[in-house]
């Protein structure tokens, strides 16, 4: 199979890695110092502290025929979607997009004339060390799950090999939901306080906003079973609780954050439907603060 | 004058270095190292790059005569005062609170009967650089209001040069609220986002919960003329730009921070009077959080 890959940060950098084992993939970077790194060097994949070399072609983004693709994978960041868009509305192939929370549906309508959409959930821990090499710090899966009706692709055929699974969800926005819960969850709280995923549930003051907290994202997103999803987000805290959020380690860097994606989102959502939600506005807030300083 | 200061913090050593030019000092310290330290080599105290050296008598507290004094100045923290206040109860003499907040006025009913009391607001930045040693970095005022009704003392009596004014307040309660809104407002703020006074007004999401958290304040503290008392605060930050406020220095030091003297006392009035203050609570929680890290 022909696989693009849109965006050479550290969850494109690892996709395009382990997909190569099995498929030609090309690899779509923003700058063109990092398309010729990749094609003179090849992509370096860490993992269990052995180093896989492989050879991918990388083209500067927007490509001349993305199209001749079987399958794109978008693995930017919700932000940088806008610049994106234009580009994918006429390949007439199949689309795959992994962001994080739920901003990117907007796009689908457009998208979905002429192209099949599929949407995934990353839950790799990935670290880029170069322009052209990836860490793999965290082993998990990768959901994926259609949002067009009548999709005939078998994504089934990204899996390469066990250090890398798909899984198959049926239901896109469940999925989706879920995950956002947790990103709105985690990632706010650790980047405010500075703290590990685990410390959110050790430390008391924290535990309290996590509870005020998770109220108003459940309300937000209409979660029936709250009991459930709290479980479920207080393992990922204990299962990740030495890992540094995603959002923390932005904030930490310099980067921009995808707070935005996260509570923007949910925010937007809180303010047409009139639902309350004060503890997310001020991390929101916070967060965007902490943003603007650096 | 006889002049005790309880306390050997940055407050308690530049009050007692200044008044000792005039007046016999005695300062109680919490430990017999700090006690004997001061004994052995006096106060050091640096202004504008001049170093003063002065002699003082200290003594570990609870002394056994502190009523020998004909004023005591109390320069600990408001969450340290439980400890001292027993001590006071029957010192029969004067007593001058320099705290910030309001939490220590509910101790004044029990003390009153054997002491005249006033209240004092420290302007002054002041940094301990040695178990004897302060170094006056910001030169102010010291503000002083009587809360007793039938006060005999002439507090005028501690100014004792041009570099340590001290002005007289009538309404002691405007006095410790002004000083109050200005500390509810830009402490929790800069501590939380890590910035400095000035940084405040001009990082866009913080002037946001800046805004917000104003409308807070002032409704638990039932404040009438709002916009004066907002451009009182903001120019404090305008004049203040460059510092790191008391609370943001707590943190990054490892101590503990002044939180519950000032937003902790404001969220109990918010409680009795079910007045809402969300933003406030956020932030209350998120200080305490980095507290406990510590």
């Amino acid at each position: 199979m022909k696989v693009g890959v849109v965006g050479g940060g550290a969850v494109g950098l690892l996709i395009a890695s382990y997909l190569s084992e099995k498929h030609i993939v090309t690899i779509y970077t923003r700058t063109e110092e990092q398309s010729k790194e990749i094609n003179r060097n090849g992509l370096r994949l860490e993992v269990d502290r052995k180093v896989i070399n492989r050879e991918v072609h990388a083209e500067i983004f927007p490509p001349q025929h993305i199209g001749q693709n079987d399958l794109v994978i978008i693995a930017v960041k919700q932000y940088q979607l806008q610049t994106i868009i234009p580009t994918l509305i006429n390949a007439h192939t199949n689309l795959l997009f992994v962001q994080n929370g739920m901003g990117h549906v907007q796009y689908f309508n457009q998208l979905s004339k002429n192209n099949q959409i599929f949407v995934g959930v990353v839950e790799h821990g990935a670290l880029k060390d170069h322009s052209n090499s990836v860490i793999h710090t965290g082993k998990g899966v990768i959901k994926v799950a259609s949002y067009s009706e009548n999709s005939s692709l078998d994504l089934s055929l990204i899996q390469v090999n066990e250090l890398f699974p798909v899984l198959y969800e049926k239901d896109y926005k469940a999925m989706l939901t879920n995950k956002l819960v947790v990103n709105a969850m985690i990632n706010p709280l650790t980047a405010v306080l500075e703290v590990t995923n685990g410390e959110v549930l050790i430390n008391e003051s924290c535990l309290t906003l996590f509870e005020g907290l998770f109220e108003e994202v459940t309300n937000i997103l209409s979660i029936e079973n709250k009991e459930e999803m709290k479980e479920h987000v207080k393992q990922i805290c204990k299962k990740t609780a030495k890992n540094r959020s995603s959002m923390l380690c932005d904030l930490a860097e310099g980067r921009m954050t995808e707070v935005d994606a996260i509570l923007g989102y949910l925010l937007t959502v809180a303010e047409n439907e009139k639902i309350a939600a004060p503890i997310m506005r001020t991390l929101y807030l916070l967060v965007k603060g902490k943003e603007a300083k650096v």
